[in-house]
């Protein structure tokens, strides 16, 4: 039995995490979605908070996933060193770690022990682009799933990331 | 659509818990169970790790429960006056909080005016006596889900908790 | 000019502070009252949160001081080796520290060289039979201020108290 | 009775400030200054501490005020969701509050239920020019109150100010 | 090369201590000491500061040991799981741990990997025992070497812990 | 007796640091190296932990240095005010600080009454320089005492800072 970690922001969840995802779901038997910096919510580049974002992937991942997984809050602890012994003691134990190109956690989860596969290309959206069309209000709709087109609108937060970034670029 | 929070610290999850969860999900379309003391592990009153409750929790809700669910650690932060607002940073929105015994945390949910179910009776079994009959070597499976049972004794965490509480007795 | 330091949890505010703060009164300028342990609120030990704190002894204060005074929440840090610079660095400069009987505190702001008053005897009533009475239900309005006691009794903090306390007792 | 809220960083306390308070005294009865950032001093975006900024900002409202208030060091906490009940669990009960132009505290508060007032346009200066006029060595006696003016200088944090700010620069 | 690895409190360091690491400098080729709970200091059962104890433990080490020696101050972090990660960042890498009966130590350090070799009959003395001697005025010299006897009495740690253990005991 | 205290980053550990403990050498009977920064390591400004610095120095200051001295992990506080007891607490005592251009370190000491000894120029090299020599590939073993050239190449930890100023500039 194999299970996968991917660690992510998530601000927000788009399609390129998804294809993560699906990845994992034909490689792994169990998959962990990590919320990372899950302390932070209403600053500019943190917008939602883990709570908003656990549910809005839970809503996709119902959909789309049959495989069990689980959607687990990490707050950052600004300790590198640490990092892997905290994600270790939050979630079920796991033996891959899905990366998508920050090089200092692939390398202190090699260092650990863990396999790591990275994939930066395959993410192809970044979340910054999303929160800036989202600012600028032009179209972002084809970069996420239905389900958090429908949360981010329905609960305000495409028009709080508005205010945000607007309020950073005074 | 209702959704209910059930906060425990799960150390371990017995079928009390379970009982309540049972509850809940007649009552409500989505389950949150929150992992309280999530930072705890190694202590004897806090033998195991969030992410090792979080795996136990989650073998035994995948067979016995029907309705989506997510299972959420949550980190104490010893400052009771914000801890209805760290809960609601860190889970998805929710209408009912079930509670079983904790006057402190009722009275909390209950001024920020979520309603409040309380269920102390019905969980009958007390974590703490599960964990005493496991360090003094006496009959103990019978307290939990058979998930819960072959997991602790898995992962030797049967072991540990009697190493922990000899420590502590000393 | 002579600034005064008050120290206390306050939980509740009562007569035999106010005696103190009567003789820092006579002594000094200026008044300092620092309300310690200010995260704490909703234990059974440190009932009142410092918000509360602050509202119960400014009223009292208003009707019964002449002297200009200030009224400042200080978060305990756990490490008395650093106390007296967070102290320093939350609250007006001062000369004097009055103490009721905590010899720590004593001994740390006289090492920095801050003359210290001990006014243990000074204080009489303890805040622990306060609280004590107040959850057993017998006669407490003689050891508060007028203030004092109608603000517990209008916040409902009495009430609180008594499950507090209670909770604690099982 | 109404009570009012005005939370700034005040480094340093400026007139702007100033006509906001007087605004705040013609609407409220009981007025609540809090202190941003209170953990912080000695950098060159926060040179002061919070018990400077207390000082003098008591030494201009003692002369100016009339009606009751209070002067709160509020430390950031560095979590934008816990960020009300924080500030609610440190200060009296409040029911407005007095915003200069952040709109992520005028959101949170106005989620959680407040009176959110705007001032941006009649506070006018802005603190970091006031300490970029004192780095630089032009005037900015105007910018303040004499009790700041005079607070500053007497306890050398204008040469302080100068230094941080050259430090940065390099 | 190996290098071992001793963690205590060392309040205070006294002979059984060092005869752990005289053990220590037979089996390795450089040492290190590190000091846990690190961020106390006058609390009755902490009652020096880390830096109070490194000078006394290096005074003693540069008479007795001969081989190279580092001695660490290692705050605790108060969750376990994080323990090893925490104290590896903090100190030069090592093999081997030496164990004076803390059994959680022993657990975590044996899971990551390391050697576990336990002292705890070798140590004979116990702090709690030393400081209880000092409290209360009995003969205490013996316990600890001479370097650390002038040490205490000089700094006047001696009357600190009295009057500490007085406090409590109230 | 005369201790000198000199707190660095040592990111990584330079000549021109040599050179300053060269000095304390002559100037005092003891030397205390403090590790600024401690908690941090794996970022491309903090690329190693306490541990490896700690590890580094050691080997370089054995062969260097005759006096006693001690090498100290001081993690940050992000709490200028407290700063200066932090660093109390942690080490043994001492007289004379050196201080290699950080105004606001040399501001807080002195006005904590230590006398304050500024090596700006001695010190020439600047280790963002060391870091960036490395990043690029050109000569840098001309600015590091060969035992510090060695541990940087055996534990790899040029191919790391290479690897984390890459993420940071892309």
């Amino acid at each position: 039995m194999k299970t996968g970690l991917f660690i992510g922001r998530f601000q927000p969840f788009h399609l390129g995490h998804l294809s993560v995802i699906r990845q994992m779901e034909k490689e792994c038997d169990e998959l962990i979605i990590a919320i990372g910096s899950a302390q932070y919510g209403f600053y500019d580049k943190n917008p939602m908070t883990a709570g908003e974002r656990m549910e809005a992937i839970g809503k996709v991942l119902r959909k789309e996933i049959k495989k069990p997984f689980c959607i687990v809050p990490v707050e950052d602890i600004n300790c590198y060193p640490k990092y892997v012994s905290h994600v270790e003691s939050l979630v079920p134990e796991f033996d891959v770690v899905y990366n998508t190109g920050n090089e200092v956690i692939a390398e202190l989860f090699a260092a650990a022990g863990y396999e790591v596969r990275n994939f930066q290309k395959k993410v192809g959206i970044c979340a910054t682009e999303v929160r800036k069309a989202i600012a600028e209000g032009s179209e972002w709709k084809h970069f996420v799933h239905e389900e958090v087109f429908s949360f981010l609108v329905e609960k305000k937060i495409d028009e709080r990331i508005r205010r945000l970034m607007k309020d950073e670029s005074r």
